[in-house]
């Protein structure tokens, strides 16, 4: 049997988050991340979604180990989720380990957790695969890419990465160790496409802090800077750009406290003595020597930049006075929520820095340019494009193409389509389980497609409820009907057309009673039907209609 | 008593969408534009959003005239819904006019409406208004800024603009003029601010031509292009690059169908002989000498785009062989359905070309240096911006104190705020009804906040109504309980969650009858609050509960 290698998407693909791809090989399954993605505006009341594990779950005395590339949330979110199902060793790096333990901490899943540290540079073995850690530039610290050496050759998983010649307190990404893997061969590669539609370079994160200097420079104003709590270089960059211009810096919004801790324990985040300061004592610090970071950065409700902002936080109370700094872009989908929370700043009268009048944020993904280096280096036999919408994937293909990989050596797969390289080709063959599974409260998987199309129907045009109680001995309408709406009209104002209903209704179970149908579900849709369409032709809607007879 | 112009708006601030301002002196009342908003993402089931006109409805004896300055929905979508409150003289350009009619022949407005064609350079009186308009450059033809001359002095209204210098078919805005005005000496000037956020100069619409040119040339696939149906320079660009390129053209889409018969009959619209062809009759065509051009720049469902990527276009298959152009850029809040599209053409194995791959959009609204340039001839001694968020407002604003407008002289209202203009001062004092009012299909202002409330309500967590008869003797229970639920759980699968629900509203019934309650508002409230928590604990999730009870 010739050997075979098997390379499954279970999320990242068509869709950012949720990232989790497994490898398989001599009968050994390594899987790498096991992120979350955030729900669709059409996935009514859903919390997180994550991906269905079910070939997994039915393989898990197979799966040696969970590789962790870096700790954003679409990489490591759903690693509760696997755990409960899958609890196999977890190799991170000491970063990642510190906020995959956070999570578990959380999850009350650390006691049974096996998470083992490993550095750039160093390797282990799981199953057949020997793994090591490549260090990459990206908006977390601790990020890696991975090469993974497979019976059949090297496979390079980059995750995400950029290339920053001057980042901080890190090194560059390690493109000498990737040339040498392309020098020896790689069988595959695995690349981020997300920036693809990006030309050129991104920018370096160190741009973004001579930006702040010049905003700090001579600024009179309170300073409150939010940005994604993860990204420990831009928080540093902060912390000493306060420093330098003699403010103390105040930390508020939990996910912010909680990374602060891990990485200043872990010795990634480095700060000045005597710098920060408790939010308890700011108001006794004028407004020209503060400087507050906060969450909050994706408008999100509730987070400590929005609390500010609708006069909802303890300390901090918005006004002239005050300059924010918005360093980090919206996340797609998230355009409106940010543009909500920029306006109700500007209008409490403070100054507002956001991505569209300056820029400061530097993302954390390659564009165009630092993909081909990468394609450059590692010039593998096969090249699968990654994390990205269908489009990203079809662009990164094309990058592909331009840098000499033929087109039949280059696949775009789908959620749950199984990948099989060999050394001589590659090809999808066959699928695994796959797809979304969503999280409402504590249900996992229990809101399914049924259930969120009745909230669309609901959201759409409320309800009707009708209830009444018939006899059981002949079928006579003991008491109601009784209506009940919600988020259909507004009732005080509607009496005439509830009493409308009535009558239909009314009229309905007499046509019935006279064609002597005693079926209540006949009934039922008798009533359901004339009242719908009654709805339709006064009003053009369609509210869900849920006729209820009680057998009295 | 001294002399005062008041000015209103009761939409077009702080959203874009639905314009309309209110200028009112010595007891008349002119009202510039009725434009129509999109609902927010939050605004469930809601087809669109007007204004609330009660002010102008109460004062209507005394409103003279409605002057539309282009075309655009946010302009011109309100006029049916304005004109059955208040039925005055429009006056508008024969393409704004040719829109108009088109919107009110379907409203079955057309017969009873006064339409008067007035073109740039033109003047009319509406009361103590005398009313000029003046040609400015936009993204559809026939648009017009108004130099209002009160008894006060002119003011000028920018109605959304932009200069191009190397427009198609039309002159350069009519800076001459604004020009004069301004040495003359404005009074006023209300300014659009959609722009502000973008420094340096809008692009021309010439510009697109040529990137139109360098796709087509020597281009094998059959040409798919989109835009805003309104924009008929742009189509024109499109239709002549086509015949340019020896390919016919087919239009696909009510609205684009609907424009073009406007904009060809007013002779806006420039057809060369033999160039369009019926959409029947592509399927006769190479696949290298078509061009079509179609609806559904934003993604919108069931546009001519829509229907071709997901397979439900009569005429049109999307697959290899096809580029498409997407000569548009997402409106805030579209940009989701936009990647949903792009995706899915992607997927079919089409060749989409959109804004992130190569800039084939010119935005059709003023940068800053362009604003600069109108505040710099038009000089105005007081400075309203209009037609933005709150964060466009105050950059606008910005600029004008640059321009060496004193802070005082500018004013940032809110919706109905009351501006009062002297020829010495410019304040707001007091304010008057405005609003949004709903638009649900047939019904206008029947759904307010508390039926928004309960949509949002039943979509976070869908609902569960428990009905149960109870004796009018003695209250015993004599039917039921029984528990619907939609949008909540797989009901299929829950069944041991609906069991237990229903033993707990017994034991809630027990518990009342222990304790002599006979009535059936606290009975409602006892099972409320029972489930609701029961069901809080077990899910964490807060379902609407519609306890209902039938009296037998």
């Amino acid at each position: 049997m010739a050997e075979k290698l098997k390379i499954v998407s279970l999320g990242g693909l068509n869709e950012i988050g949720k990232n989790i791809t497994v490898y398989e090989c001599h009968g050994d399954i390594l899987v790498v991340d096991a992120g979350i993605g955030f729900p669709d505006d059409d996935m009514y009341g859903i919390d997180v979604v994550i991906s269905d594990i079910s070939y997994l779950v039915k393989n898990k005395n197979r799966v040696r180990a969970l590789v962790l590339t870096h700790g954003h949330e679409d990489h490591i979110g759903g690693v509760p989720y696997f755990l409960r199902e899958v609890n196999v060793p977890i190799y991170a790096t000491r970063m990642t380990a510190g906020l995959v333990e956070l999570k578990l901490e959380e999850h009350h899943l650390l006691e049974n957790a096996e998470i083992i540290t490993v550095e750039p540079g160093e390797f282990f073995q799981a199953g057949c695969f020997e793994v090591e850690f490549i260090h990459v530039n990206h908006s977390i610290t601790g990020a890696v890419a991975l090469a993974i050496h497979t019976p059949l050759g090297p496979v390079v998983h980059t995750g995400d990465y950029k290339i920053d010649t001057t980042p901080i307190s890190e090194e560059m990404i390690d493109l000498a160790r990737l040339g040498e893997l392309g020098k020896q061969g790689v069988l595959a590669m695995l690349g981020d496409s997300t920036n693809v539609e990006n030309p050129g370079y991104s920018a370096s994160e160190r741009n973004i802090g001579q930006h702040f200097d010049s905003l700090f420079e001579g600024c009179r104003d309170r300073i409150i800077v939010t940005t994604f709590a993860s990204n420990v270089h831009r928080i540093q960059q902060v912390i000493d750009t306060a420093a330098r211009h003699g403010r103390r810096v105040g930390i508020t919004g939990r996910s912010m406290e909680n990374v602060m801790k891990v990485s200043t324990r872990l010795g990634y985040l480095k700060i000045p003595d005597g710098v920060m300061i408790e939010m308890s004592q700011i108001k006794n610090i004028p407004k020209d020597k503060l400087c507050i970071i906060t969450t909050g950065s994706q408008g999100e409700a509730m987070s400590a930049l929005y609390r500010m902002a609708f006069s909802g936080h303890k300390q901090v109370e918005i006004g002239p006075g005050d300059t924010i700094i918005i360093s980090a872009s919206a996340v797609p989908g998230n355009e409106e929520t940010v543009s909500h929370i920029v306006n109700e700043l500007f209008r409490k009268g403070a100054n507002v820095i956001y991505g569209k009048r300056m820029d400061i944020h530097a993302s954390g993904h390659a564009c165009c340019e630092e993909m081909k280096i990468m394609l450059g280096l590692i010039k593998p036999t096969f090249f699968i494009p990654v994390h990205g919408e269908h489009r990203h994937l079809k662009l990164h293909a094309e990058l592909a193409k331009q840098m000499g990989i033929p087109p039949k050596n280059i696949v775009i797969s789908d959620l749950g389509n199984v990948i099989e390289v060999t050394q001589k080709s590659i090809k999808i063959n066959g699928s695994v389980q796959s797809g979304r599974i969503f999280v409402d409260g504590t249900g996992v998987g229990d809101v399914g497609s049924v259930v969120l199309r009745d909230r669309k129907h609901l959201a759409q045009d409320g309800m009707l409820v009708i209830v009444l109680s018939l006899s059981s001995e002949d079928g006579s309408l003991v008491s109601g009907p009784d209506i009940i709406t919600r988020g259909f009209v507004y009732v005080k104002e509607s009496g005439v057309l509830i009493d409308e209903l009535r009558d239909l209704v009314l009229a309905t179970l007499e046509n019935c009673r006279k064609n002597n149908i005693r079926d209540w579900a006949t009934i039922k849709a008798s009533i359901k039907g004339d009242v719908s369409a009654s709805l339709y032709k006064s009003t053009k809607r369609c509210p869900m209609i849920l006729p209820v007879i009680m057998e009295v």
